[in-house]
């Protein structure tokens, strides 16, 4: 997996970042997409990026698998979020960002999915405009696009789904979030619920209070493509009692197209054709 | 960017693929995510899929850098769908994978961004299911998230986009495609269009009539990650006539969070922070 980084230097047109910094320097941020746990679905831009890394700030659901990738000598820091009591405020982030690229560092901060899908990624970005400090995003493989694959459930569908919306179930002050429910409710779409786990039920009595069928497939998935990801494949009716047992990190999916899910553990789908005839 | 095979194989846990098939072999076909154009958005699972290939079945929007990852001896079979008298109808297509793999080889069916999002991924899942040859979706950086990282302008920010859709501009007719106009006027949410940039003087009117403000920011990112990509920071209003120039693969990207795009070419963002002070 590793790629010598004199050679990734020499690459035109690519991202080039040789571990070296000049003498009087200016740090830079990186906001990178880590993709949704499996090391694998790294892209190969945000490996580069991260061998390069001085500081790695990064998310909780960030695996270790992952933060090896970075140089031993990177200073690693965990602002995690998720249900932790040493999470920092996004303020607090935000300065951290800047104060060490002012400080000459290359900070990479290192984001769960995709840094804009529902990673405040912008107001990160946009602290560090405010600065003066060059900011540049790798895009990554947000979680519903890996729990689509590996439910084998696509997002969008010829007849079944003509869109897919993306919304939070996360709602800053705990309470149920205030979502289009009429806009979501529509048939021929898929809805995709990122942090829904804990309002499963108002989202799902929403939904079906404003004209969604309780019969429409839903799907959840926890831990999307990592060693521990479960599916539950369910209906919108049965949706708030399929979260009830519940509690990683988890997708709410609903829409027609979910009917074409296969639920199950990753031990199912992981081994290769090869791997499982050997 | 190339990785042994055998250090591959071992890896515990990863999918294996060694290149090799047993004397009585069933085949499998991979629907994998290319990514958006550039090479290293690839991820590092799609890149091992890919060296694993016997045959490729690739759309046109593949780029020969990607393309040239899998073995010299993999047969490659364009089916480009863009603007080309050589397309395949779809059931070709899904007919093509089901006949490879039941002759024993290992097919991977590289499609840009993600199998899943308007890349007809699910129809040949479909076809591989009802033919019973197993079938392995891998996910890929869709071109929205290329686009918005690109340009510094988040899908989803706190304050102006809660949410985000992605649909599709081009209807199977090719007449105006048939959207829910009045959900994607709503404001406070991005609703990106895949392959709207022939249809973006209806959608802008389309949308305007349904209430969204024509001031409302817009951006069109024409070939996304690549070194050709070209990115027009405009509004709602001024969407049509900053379509018009432009002819390659693009997405209109509609929303309040678009107002922290930032226009040009991609060689002011390419160079990494090390390079640009060498």
């Amino acid at each position: 997996m590793s790629q010598p980084r004199d050679r990734a230097g020499r690459k035109d047109g690519l991202v080039v970042l040789n571990g070296r910094r000049p003498a009087t320097s200016v740090g830079a941020v990186w906001l990178v997409g880590a993709g949704p746990g499996d090391p694998e679905l790294l892209t190969l831009k945000a490996l580069k990026v991260l061998q390069g890394a001085e500081v790695v700030i990064h998310d909780g659901l960030v695996s270790d698998e992952i933060l090896v990738l970075a140089p031993a000598s990177a200073r690693r820091i965990s602002v995690a979020k998720r249900k932790s009591r040493h999470a920092y405020p996004q303020a607090e982030i935000n300065r951290m960002l800047v104060a060490f690229a002012l400080d000459g560092l290359t900070v990479v901060r290192l984001k769960g999915g995709d840094p804009f899908i529902f990673g405040r990624g912008g107001e990160e970005l946009e602290a560090c405009r405010a600065a003066g400090v060059e900011c540049q995003v790798i895009p990554g493989v947000t979680a519903a696009l890996a729990a689509s694959a590996g439910a084998g459930a696509p997002l969008t569908h010829r007849g079944s789904a003509q869109a897919v919306t993306f919304v939070t179930g996360h709602a800053s002050n705990g309470a149920e979030p205030d979502l289009d429910w009429a806009s979501l409710a529509r048939a021929n779409q898929t809805v995709v619920i990122y942090m829904g786990l804990s309002q499963a039920a108002p989202i799902a009595a929403r939904l079906m209070a404003a004209g969604r069928s309780g019969a429409t497939p839903a799907l959840i998935v926890e831990n999307a493509s990592r060693a521990d990801e479960r599916r539950i494949v369910t209906t919108l009716a049965g949706l708030a009692e399929a979260a009830a047992n519940l509690d990683g990190p988890a997708l709410l999916m609903v829409g027609e197209a979910m009917a074409l899910a296969q639920a199950g553990e990753p031990a199912e789908r992981v081994a290769a054709p090869h791997e499982a005839r050997a």
